[in-house]
């Protein structure tokens, strides 16, 4: 495989993809009928365990001094090649479009005013037509009631508490549920109103005795906010632990619902007037909108 | 050392830290006199290398199938073990203070209202004195002098870009500047008023020329944010790459420069009325003092 090309791509620090044209040389991963095709191979390191520890730390341990300063000391580790693994995920053949998939794509901030709202982003999710109909079957308790963590069924104010699919609930480390409202139309943070303050001081305070009953997280530990824009659009809001780096908590995304609340109390129609800032991949067809009408 | 007692902290999925008690059975840390010491011992997964790729997937490459399904496999990788380290940092002997350091802190919300930060959060700071001495050097050009990125002198609405010291400056993936205003006196986003609008929009449109001409990143690809609390009370503002998923861009911490200067235009005196919600560690004096007073 030296000799073929590579091209590496960091997903993060620890994982890496490579794309390999004509990759035919690592007999472990397919026969290739004697044709070289693309391959896509992600590489990541992975987490430590309980299990493998004892064998990192061993007296037989290969630790080498890198450098020491008085109490500190730097070392390279060499574990035997058992107990240090490299997850790796292979797509073979690879076309165009895997590995697109896989690359991390450009981001690029848009500044929404009110006016592209109406004129750009609403058509567009209009247009979508994106299906909801697994929300309703949650809120109609046809799916995941099992799940529910605390509901309060006002049609108008009330809503259920559920917990993310992304948190497996084996540790409140990272801690992750959904408050979904009862009302139907809200599609996001845009559509909300002064009317709609008393649902969500419901959601800001039940969520938070709920969550620190059920949990004994307390309301000070909770990261509580919407997504703009969010992934489905019926009004949802997160509730995270706060040293939880959770995905999507970056300010270009996140919208603290205490802070939704002051403004809708400092004006009924804050999010009818606004600019909203947020990111969208190279390939969203919402940039190629904001492109066409000159936004971007 | 399999015999003594280990204590397990994640700080990440692939940073473990582990607190030994009377640790005394690896030679190459140190010699201990025949006294057992607690140790702190910091293990982290290195990122990949490009030098030593060729040596992970090359056709000796030990790897094993785990599961496979058409195109997609995915597999064990057990490297040799020169070409798979461990960054191992050892602290012996550590006291109770070293272990508190390196774990991994409680983090919670402060709602801090107008009225807590003239009670509470303004008195702390200055009953702190945090020098910023090394602020007024880069102004002065006494330091750093040679990497600012740009200059605008004006001692009223003026500022200088340079570059973060986390950025090593080698790819625009990480990009991380910092504006500083040249005016003094301003701690932080809560002493903004509408007076500082011309300052505001200086460092929002001129940073992103200056960044666009040097680095060759348009301004659509440029988060450009306060955070509140700032690390020190001077104040400045930070350019990240949006595809960067830079430390301290949480909802919770960040607040991007083109909001504030939305709400500065609705109403000058916005941050003098606001509350404005933040993360505290458990240790952290502030927060001691929000308990203090009630508040918490």
């Amino acid at each position: 495989m030296l000799e073929q090309t590579c091209f590496l791509f960091w997903l993060g620090l620890k994982t890496l993809l490579v794309v390999v044209n004509r990759f035919f040389l690592i007999p472990q991963v397919g026969q290739n009928n004697g044709e070289a095709r693309d391959a896509v191979i992600i590489l990541e390191k992975t987490p430590f365990s309980e299990e493998t520890l004892p064998h990192l730390l061993n007296k037989d341990a290969d630790l080498r001094l890198q450098f020491r300063n008085d109490i500190y000391s730097t070392h390279h580790l060499h574990p035997l090649p058992a107990f240090n693994e490299i997850k790796t995920t292979v797509v073979y053949p690879a076309t165009e479009k895997h590995i697109k998939k896989y690359l991390k794509q450009e981001m690029y901030l848009i500044n929404e005013t009110a006016e592209d709202y109406k004129t750009i982003t609403s058509p567009y999710i209009e247009s979508q037509s994106f299906s909801i109909q697994w929300v309703y079957n949650i809120l109609e308790k046809k799916a995941e009631a099992d799940h529910i963590i605390y509901e309060n069924p006002d049609p108008q104010d009330g809503f259920l508490l559920i917990p993310d699919l992304k948190w497996n609930q084996k540790q409140v480390d990272d801690l992750y549920l959904i408050a979904i409202c009862q009302r139907r139309g809200l599609k996001s943070l845009r559509d909300l109103t002064g009317e709609h303050l008393s649902m969500l001081q419901n959601i800001l305070q039940e969520g938070q005795v709920a969550i620190s009953k059920r949990y004994n997280i307390p309301g000070s530990q909770l990261r509580i906010y919407f997504h703009y824009q969010p992934s489905y659009y019926h009004l949802h809001i997160h509730f995270t632990a706060v040293s939880y780096d959770a995905p999507g908590t970056m300010v270009e995304r996140a919208h603290l619902l205490s802070s939704v609340i002051e403004n809708l109390q400092t004006d009924p129609e804050y999010y009818q007037k606004r600019t909203l800032t947020y990111a969208l991949k190279a390939d969203d067809p919402l940039l190629q909108r904001f492109k066409e009408a000159g936004r971007m």
